[in-house]
């Protein structure tokens, strides 16, 4: 199933796909009808995306009960997707490709890295603006990644059973502010850390569907890449990851209790603009065609982040703050 | 005014200090009384912290007006007091006063450092137990720190604005697990890095209560010390800080949309057992006589931060996960 939430009168609501079109959850609902305390029930599973993921897999079985109801069909350009959902947090991975980890300055890491975006002030939805500010950076960069969205809660889950905590896929663009995610060292190299470089407001586009599990037949081969005013800069696929989804889920598993509509974020390949930067420890990639010069987000671009099955992401960047 | 949250009945409950005791803010809005309107919104003003908190100085200034309400005054011993709110996020400020800084690894921060806590799994409250899971860290640290909670939004707020952002203070105790902040160089040495060191399950003890600007004349001279089975580990000054309350204000707005509810915590000063630590690139501290070997928190301490006119958080190490 492929799940969106939708802007109808100033409210997000949720969606779902039916052969391309998008029809109205809780409309759907409404139509089908059934005994009071049910209804109540239902209206409360699908009044956001987060209860809905909570509810467990009654609600998306629940829904193919309501698929023939007799409510419109949308039409895809008739509306105005919003980011899927508000995550509970956003759990982060860099590192996370072979490729990517060698433009990077000092190769450390012998485990997943962790770092977290702020959902509040991060998530913007498709189509939204990447809101550059030139005060907090000079050098924005894109990262498409492939996005986990938490099902049912849990800690130290096992890879085995990693499946089974997962509601679906989407797509984020880890925006970065490459220049706010070194330090200098007084020699004058670079240190790798984290800092504001990763949380900055519009910094987490998301979106634009969640895609449940049985849509995607293995989610590490996934075709993965990124265009910005359509020339390709990064090109890969989700078998490169270092540490896969199941790892992932257990290894943040192991330090917090995963909650429904929280999202983990897996990484990205290599052909960020950092390799084209030495000044900030980029090292040169092995794809120097998918490079520029000088290749950080400029106002105006247009990001589509492009994941196999699930879809394009698009944003555009403006200068504001 | 001091206001705290406190369990009654299962539910998380406000409540403001008068003497020395208790009042239950709801009890003493209904015991005023007033039209149907204005109770509905009043009652909505004080449902939950961050309402309150987002209200504005309405709320407040209205509550001055109920203190003598007809309603029970409660005893503090016989309350059970929850952490005063949830926050949105924790936005947190390591290396921030200079002796602790002096007993970490790698001095090079030249602006303040910047990671985040977790509110959902990190929070707990007075009394609560640090739950120490031996597969997340064998080296379970303290850090008592005092904490900012944001009154109201705004972004690039200047340094002599930071007041009016501001509702309030707390305690937060920023439970570390060392050995999973910094990473080993392959030459053996530590480069400092925070992964999952700063959040895992149980590790943001806050409170006991959020003091109001006015009960604090100078933020930056308030006495803060950490014991742990009664024995000083931690004894300064905010005055030590390196960036100050205004400061980290102004910093953190600089690349996010602060909102109500939102804490900031503003370090810790010297005196972890990290000091005794060289295995982990811990440095001496300037007051040995603080310092234990292994001081590490052990199952079954107890841990008092305690910060001056805000009071006390205890909490204490149960081993579990």
């Amino acid at each position: 199933m492929r799940f969106a939430r939708y802007e109808r009168a100033g409210e997000a609501r949720l969606t779902m796909f039916m052969d391309g079109e998008l029809i109205d959850i809780l409309d759907a609902v409404d139509a089908t009808g059934g005994k009071f305390t049910e209804m109540a029930e239902k209206r409360a599973w699908f009044a956001d995306m987060t209860s809905l993921i909570a509810a467990g897999p009654a609600a998306p079985e629940y829904l193919h009960t309501v698929e023939n109801a007799n409510v419109a069909h949308l039409a895809l350009n008739d509306v105005r997707l919003l980011a899927p959902l508000d995550p509970g947090i956003i759990l982060c991975s860099g590192e996370n490709y072979w490729d990517h980890r060698e433009e990077k300055p000092e190769v450390t890491a012998k485990e997943p890295e962790f770092f977290i975006k702020i959902p509040a002030t991060g998530v913007i939805g498709p189509g939204d603006d990447i809101i550059w500010d030139k005060l907090v950076t000079q050098k924005l960069d894109y990262e498409t990644e492939l996005a986990i969205i938490i099902g049912k809660a849990g800690r130290h889950i096992p890879e085995d059973k990693a499946a089974e905590h997962i509601f679906g896929y989407t797509i984020m663009n880890d925006v970065t502010a490459r220049d706010r995610q070194v330090k200098m060292r007084s020699d004058g190299t670079c240190q790798y850390a984290l800092g504001p470089g990763k949380n900055f407001d519009s910094c987490a586009p998301l979106g634009p569907v969640i895609v449940t599990p049985e849509e995607i037949p293995d989610p590490q081969n996934l075709a993965i890449s990124t265009l910005v005013n359509g020339e390709l800069r990064q090109n890969n696929s989700t078998a490169k990851m270092i540490w896969g989804v199941a790892e992932l889920v257990h290894y943040f598993s192991t330090f917090l209790t995963l909650q429904p509509g929280w999202v983990i974020s897996t990484g990205t390949p290599g052909g960020t603009a950092w390799a084209a930067d030495p000044e900030l420890g980029g090292r040169p990639y092995e794809r120097p065609d998918l490079v520029r010069a000088n290749g950080y987000l400029q106002a105006g671009d247009q990001i589509v982040c492009r994941i196999e099955i699930i879809g394009e992401l698009q944003n555009q960047v403006v200068v504001g703050q």
